[in-house]
């Protein structure tokens, strides 16, 4: 490489709440990459050119991507992996791609089958927001975030580049295999956005309006307001693990509600004190 | 009234994160009224005169009281009861009477038992933290909150200066029926807790730890840390429309289970929608 920079020109595809804020981050570095971004839509390349957090936005991904070294899709999953699959085709294979989407598994097939296994190095920040669009991005959104990324062994040298670019912004890289990723996330990730989906239904059903809700009950009806469109994507490829996360945690509703008809309070507190020590890693 | 202050002393029995948010935010008042704290634990005790939240803590709560035109009793639900019923009997009939529990049916009871109808107005601030403590107070904890006022009708000129007292830490005060509140709280404040405590039950039974947690997983389990004694006494008052709650809770998670298994995205994507438009109040 000419330069000690992990990546001299990324370009950016979607430049929504997650894209939009990896190119404000990576503006904001001090001597780092040209950030070059790319979304389907045109008022957000004007809003990001205009907040600085590209140096430029054409209309056609195709000239977005022509100088980097680096690629990074930020779109749904579906779009993600077309992109991926045209950009394995069409980019030389010194650049680099990667792609923020929540589930791995998908893309690394796609990868295998473009036959571009030493070229990808897929990343998933463990950071968001409820909100979309470029509007919602924020330079900090990675900082302090982990960030899994899964790659082919034969991709070890890219591995390294978008590790230190992520450390860079203050995230945490970590390498994990992507079956196992999809696995984690089933529980850790796609059921809690479940439960406050369900949730939420069931305070709507009760004529509970948010501005009745305490912090408590803010908190865990946040996610209730996130896209369908990018959960559906998500959804269609989850693990199994999160229908059998989401009917375990049916059990454990109706468990309580057990104990609270019976009266047993001793129960109720055994297992409030379970999950605080859980909570609190104790 | 001597002043047109709604009190002039207030007395707070209890400094904990709830007691002793009060008792900071009363003595950073411009012109506010004196506060004299209390707690059955001397470390508290020494740790509000310490901060400035009161002007002293002494160690029998009857001491504290004795000068008071309000007393706050902010203990946990049984406490409080007990409390009330004490100072009924033990203080003039000046001397409001008011407390933070986050039930207020069986407050009712008590002070309708100590015939204290006219001098109680109960107070329900929607804020709150996981953690507990005076360590855990802050000064601004009820600056924009909901604060739930319940009084019998003949405390209607106590009910103005208690409204009066909470609008000066920019808390928003609102007059409910007890039974009303409690009915609300089941749905609004206890189900959100106990779908935390649920959740959290499901991932440490799949061996995931908080760490592994995004931004939205680690909201979802934030309530799960909370203290187990504080929330037995509220659930063991706790309304039937809670299990009922529960119980709903359970059938919208297995229907989901069912959506992802019969690969039903649409009906997930509608119920996705229907929860965003509830969050989002549109």
């Amino acid at each position: 490489m000419p330069s000690d920079k992990p990546f001299t020109s990324v370009a950016i595809l979607g430049l929504g709440a997650m894209g939009g804020s990896l190119a404000r981050a990576l503006s904001g570095l001090e001597a780092g990459p040209a950030v070059i971004g790319w979304s389907p839509v045109e008022e957000e390349r004007t809003a990001a050119e205009a907040a600085g957090a590209v140096i430029s936005a054409p209309a056609e991904w195709q000239d977005a991507v022509a100088e980097a070294d680096l690629v990074v899709v930020a779109a749904p999953l579906k779009a993600t992996c077309r992109l991926i699959s045209s950009l394995a085709s069409s980019t030389p294979i010194e650049t680099t791609l990667s792609d923020l989407a929540s589930l791995k598994a998908p893309l690394a097939r796609v990868v295998a089958e473009a036959d571009a296994q030493a070229r990808w190095v897929g990343s998933h920040p463990m950071a968001g927001t409820e909100e979309s669009g470029f509007s919602a991005s924020r330079a900090d959104l990675y900082d302090g975030a982990r960030v899994w990324c899964v790659a082919d062994p034969s991709a070890a040298p890219r591995v390294k580049r978008l590790h230190a670019l992520w450390a860079s912004l203050g995230a945490r890289p970590a390498a994990i295999d992507a079956e196992e990723h999809d696995r984690l996330m089933a529980v850790a990730s796609h059921l809690p956005q479940l439960v406050s989906n369900a949730l939420a239904s069931v305070l709507a059903q009760n004529h509970v309006s948010p501005d009745r809700l305490g912090p408590g009950g803010t908190d865990m009806t946040r996610l209730a307001a996130s896209s369908s469109e990018v959960w559906r994507d998500l959804l269609e490829h989850a693990s199994p693990d999160l229908g059998a996360g989401l009917r375990a945690l049916a059990e454990c509703s109706e468990q309580i509600a057990d104990l609270l008809e019976r009266g047993d309070f001793d129960g109720i507190e055994r297992l409030m004190k379970e999950t605080r020590a859980w909570r609190l890693g104790t």
